[in-house]
């Protein structure tokens, strides 16, 4: 498309440092110079553990921070980062303006801390680009009716990225980040471990879901559902990156795109609960109560009429979670409570998988052959995940790279 | 008067960590305890250091950074202090929020980094205090009508304390800082140098200019004119503090109510100018240019029909200064350019001084009988400033203190 405003967001490592910052200022200045009427959109994230830093802060003020207050807070990150750029950029003559999230026309719903957006009005980014400014966004924030500023969730600043493309007709939106794109699994990893030309929007959010960093989630949708093309592509180089898509015009030959691993999860097992119904509700609905995420729910029946209960959650939560279980030990006379830290979960995601079987089968074949336990099995319509031993994980990683064929 | 609401604004270091913030919090909830219906009213700096570390951001960025962009940066040090500064209160029980400059509806002019304040329109404010919430303010910034940041000039949050609370109808505006007051002199060299029950809006203006870091002239000046007395108190003591008020009702007998001294300027001597008209002009004008402050000027003559001319500035501008007097030189057929960077300007300041002659000859016989040589003099209605050797600063501030009485 001609004409078309170019949307790209730089992550928090892309702007660490006002030195990095002059980088990306001076990768702009090249699209400028080479075409001078180009409309140029700029989203950016908070400069490196800024926001870490600000959250750290919070919690010493409060064990639960006001959520107005907090948004408020954590959101000055991005102003920061912003502005910077904008210095940056009309220093070395190009012309540019910084535009909060509620000069930017973001709205969000009322709510604080991962508030939706409800639309964006972007009078001000047009008018701005008018006057062939570089308008540079701060990412992750929006304001609400109350004129009170709110932020968009963690890794929002893709999000923002997106909706803003969106908002603006743009048909494609590059997300600038510390990778040169999303692989077939981490080459820190696995060695030989390839860079994807694409990916389609299924196989990214299951990835994404299952430890690989390089989007967020919710990002991914956003893209999808407003049919936009994402370009994953290195702030510190020039070479194409990975555009993520739809399926649809993809060849669906290759069966396994890519392998997440997940090493940030302990599994609790309720051990002994009596076999009636509502009891799974009662648990689930605690631990929902207290904020706590579960990922893998394994129910299986032993002590003859007695089930045990194993579901996984991110390491971090364990503490809270043993305690909110311990309160249930006597409500449901269950036996005991168990916990199991030395657990990786491994995916395979593919969008070509739904159309040839036996890849499950592959996959255990090839774990099993080297020994590698399974202990835990999920899977989905794209993805096939086990729980495997964590000190095992690397190994596996390797292994099913090349069982799979992703390093030709 | 009652039912007045009570305006508070505290500096950079009383809110210099999240520890000293909570402290800060529980002082204020001692308040609302006492009275839980009083209507309060917090104006904030930033943490300790935050914005002379965001102003160091700015100068690796930008060597003229961009003053919309600036403004935008510096100013979300005060958004981090305020919003935390709500969340401390909210957690220990009492309700509060916190507001930017354009929440608070404070409304500048369009320029940036010194914008005056045109009005302050506190319907929000008022709307928080009718919910019995403790509202917070950031000092320092404001909004325009193009709803871009802007900042007042440094030390501004002073200002924007007193702004708020003339726009709230106070009489009063308590300064909380690092020091329980205004004192004669410098406690650190003199050691029994006496805090002042209560100082003059002019004495405290004079003593401002001159050196002492206590108040922001600019938030003086705003006080006289808006008719607010200020409290200068301590953070970390409840113990009262100096009231800043209209000299009218004040006492006059005391000769002399404070001694500044200054050890940051150099003397700039051009000798041998021509002594014809427009040559002072000249000079002034190509340093006002460069945005060189002067503060006395002294013109002698020598060398038969030729001056010298001598001015005083801050030492930080030395060498720009220099830079610009070498022009000159040529120019003005100057026979050369001295510098003397070993003074220090001593100044005793009182409103009683109108009334009582006499009172230079006292300081400039105090001086002479200990061997201090005074190398310039400049008088106003109410103040009396030397320009002695840097080494001697501490002895002559310390033998004024006793000549005038200022430990009784």
């Amino acid at each position: 498309m001609t004409n078309e405003i170019r949307v790209q967001k730089y992550g928090g490592t892309s702007v660490g440092s006002a030195e990095k910052i002059k980088k990306i200022a001076t990768k702009i200045k090249k699209l400028k110079d080479n075409d001078p009427n180009e409309k140029i959109v700029i989203i950016v994230s908070a400069m490196g553990k800024t926001t870490d830093d600000l959250v750290k802060l919070a919690y010493i003020c409060a064990k639960t921070p006001n959520p107005r207050e907090y948004d408020a807070l954590i959101s000055t990150g991005e102003n920061i980062s912003a502005s910077l750029l904008a210095m940056c950029l009309i220093e070395i003559g190009i012309d540019a303006i910084s535009l909060s999230g509620a000069q930017a026309g973001i709205l969000t719903e009322k709510s604080h801390s991962k508030a939706k957006v409800i639309k964006v009005n972007p009078k001000r980014i047009h008018q701005a680009l008018d006057q062939n400014k570089v308008v540079i966004i701060t990412g992750f924030q929006g304001i609400n009716e109350h004129e009170d500023i709110t932020t968009i969730g963690r890794g929002g600043s893709d999000t923002s990225a997106v909706i803003i493309a969106s908002s603006l007709n743009s048909s494609l939106c590059e997300i600038y980040t510390d990778v040169e794109g999303v692989y077939t699994t981490d080459p820190r990893i696995v060695k030989n471990a390839k860079k994807l030309s694409e990916i389609s929007y299924e196989e990214m959010l299951d990835l994404a879901h299952l430890g690989a960093k390089v989007l967020h989630p919710r990002a991914v949708e956003c893209a999808k559902t407003n049919n936009i093309k994402l370009h994953v592509r290195s702030s510190f180089s020039d070479k194409e990156g990975t555009i993520v898509k739809e399926a649809s015009s993809m060849e669906l030959n290759k069966t396994v795109t890519g392998i997440a691993v997940n090493k940030t999860e302990a599994i609790v097992s309720i051990i002994g609960v009596e076999n009636k119904a509502g009891v799974a509700g009662e648990i689930f609905e605690l631990l929902a109560n207290k904020n706590i995420n579960v990922d893998m729910i394994i129910q299986s029946v032993k002590y003859g009429n007695l089930n045990s209960i194993s579901f996984s959650i991110e390491e971090d939560d364990l503490q809270k979670t043993l305690k909110a279980a311990n309160t249930l030990i006597t409500k449901l006379h269950a036996k005991e409570i168990k916990t199991d830290q030395n657990i990786a979960k491994i995916s395979i995601v593919g969008v070509g998988m739904t159309s040839k079987p036996g890849v499950a089968a592959q996959m255990f074949k090839a774990l099993g052959k080297h020994a590698i336990n399974i202990k835990h099995i999920t899977t989905s319509e794209i993805k096939i995940s086990c729980v495997i031993n964590r000190d095992q994980a690397d190994e596996a990683q390797k292994i099913l790279h090349e069982t799979f064929n992703l390093h030709k």
